[in-house]
């Protein structure tokens, strides 16, 4: 049996996001549906992320069992062929038996980008949040500087997750500015269910001056989700990369 | 009678173009639709340029009459309150009363997205034409030289268009590169039907050393639409600006 790991693009505007649920259209079952066409039979697919609905990814990786001698670049190919195009497989690679693409990663980079032009964009609609404010960017930055690191996690989880622990590092984390987009970057060894949005819903707040960029530090103190803000829109959120 | 002006933008994806035409959805139908909804009476806008199905506008303009003192803040307000996110009024003035947004422009811009990267990008598919091949950037712009000036412009001109005239004059066309994406970017006094459209497949057959750029002069010379190469693909194309 081979073990095959996929890198994936996807556009998750329209789908429940990553992870197969009853009745609803995700990227896995999208993917696993795509592998039932091609090999005739049910292939499961591990994640690495599951993505909420409408979060994006840049290139996300999956790993599935396969007992076929096909050539890794016809898997891509093929795959392609049966996928939407908001779904793309950028690289398949034989790996070693005991990879998971979820177990075995060692980090993550997620971009959030936010949209701070007088009017929505049409071309941002579905990919930043369109906050339509300016923001303090250099405040940001001092804001982030407290989270960087590793810390209990505890204000900046959603009550849905199920991890066993909010302890979680983060690596690097900035906030930059193009022209009317704000992204903020940010790179750790693993995130909480919702943190990513409920840090950027927390820089926006200091952004924009309703917290100093110091109180960020008595929020992760804390340990309480209701001192943090509101959960960022999910359309800004892109999972850039999967560390291994 | 007032004469107002709009600024529009929209992701042309869901349309049939911008002029109305009977039971196809487009931006004139929509912009038309919602001042009805406004005003209570059938209001007819005035387009400045009649983009094809699933082209762009990042900034167009288009005018129309109003027996109403409503504030122009206002107009664009509501008119945005009215409208789906992917049409978007961006500024609305008073202007003189024979102003005619189409009459009186006296140019427009236009840019053109090409995604080069190996696969098709999820994020691209609806903006950029998907080559999905490395373009000669510099051989490009070679050929931009013959096209930049007075000509007339047969060669470019799908058969489709009604102008009395092949005369136009490019006053800027360029190429550019930043990352997978090659942009090509032309301003000019006004553009025959699927000009910009028919010079992008073009330029991308010198880019791909198909043509020489030297050959584009032939093709200009010839004033025979069969000497170019395909048009390009709708979703590429992004109306800039109009100029008055």
């Amino acid at each position: 049996m081979r073990n095959i790991k996929l890198t994936v693009s996807y556009d998750g505007s329209n789908y429940f996001g990553f992870q197969i649920q009853p009745d609803k259209i995700t990227i896995q079952s999208q993917i696993q549906k795509a592998l039932k066409s091609l090999f005739k039979e049910d292939i499961k697919i591990f994640g690495s992320s599951r993505t909420d609905a409408k979060v994006h990814a840049q290139r996300t990786v999956c790993n599935f069992h396969l007992d076929n001698k096909i050539d890794c670049k016809n898997i891509v190919r093929a795959l392609n062929t049966k996928l939407n195009p908001d779904i793309r497989v950028l690289e398949a690679v034989d790996v070693r038996d005991e990879f998971h693409s979820r177990i075995h990663s060692v980090g993550k980079s997620y971009r959030y980008r936010i949209y701070t032009g007088e009017i929505m964009s049409v071309f941002e609609r579905n990919y930043a949040w369109n906050l339509c404010r300016d923001l303090d960017i250099e405040k940001m930055n001092e804001a982030c500087k407290y989270i960087i690191g590793t810390h209990e996690f505890d204000s900046f989880k959603a009550a849905k997750g199920s991890a066993k622990t909010s302890r979680r590092t983060v690596y690097e984390l900035k906030v930059s500015k193009d022209k009317d987009i704000v992204y903020i970057d940010i790179r750790g060894n693993g995130f909480l269910y919702n943190m990513v949005r409920i840090i950027a819903g927390t820089l926006v707040d200091v952004g924009t001056s309703k917290f100093k960029p110091s109180y960020v530090k008595d929020i992760i103190d804390a340990k309480d989700r209701t001192k943090a803000s509101k959960t960022a829109p999910a359309c800004g959120l892109f999972l850039m990369e999967v560390y291994y």
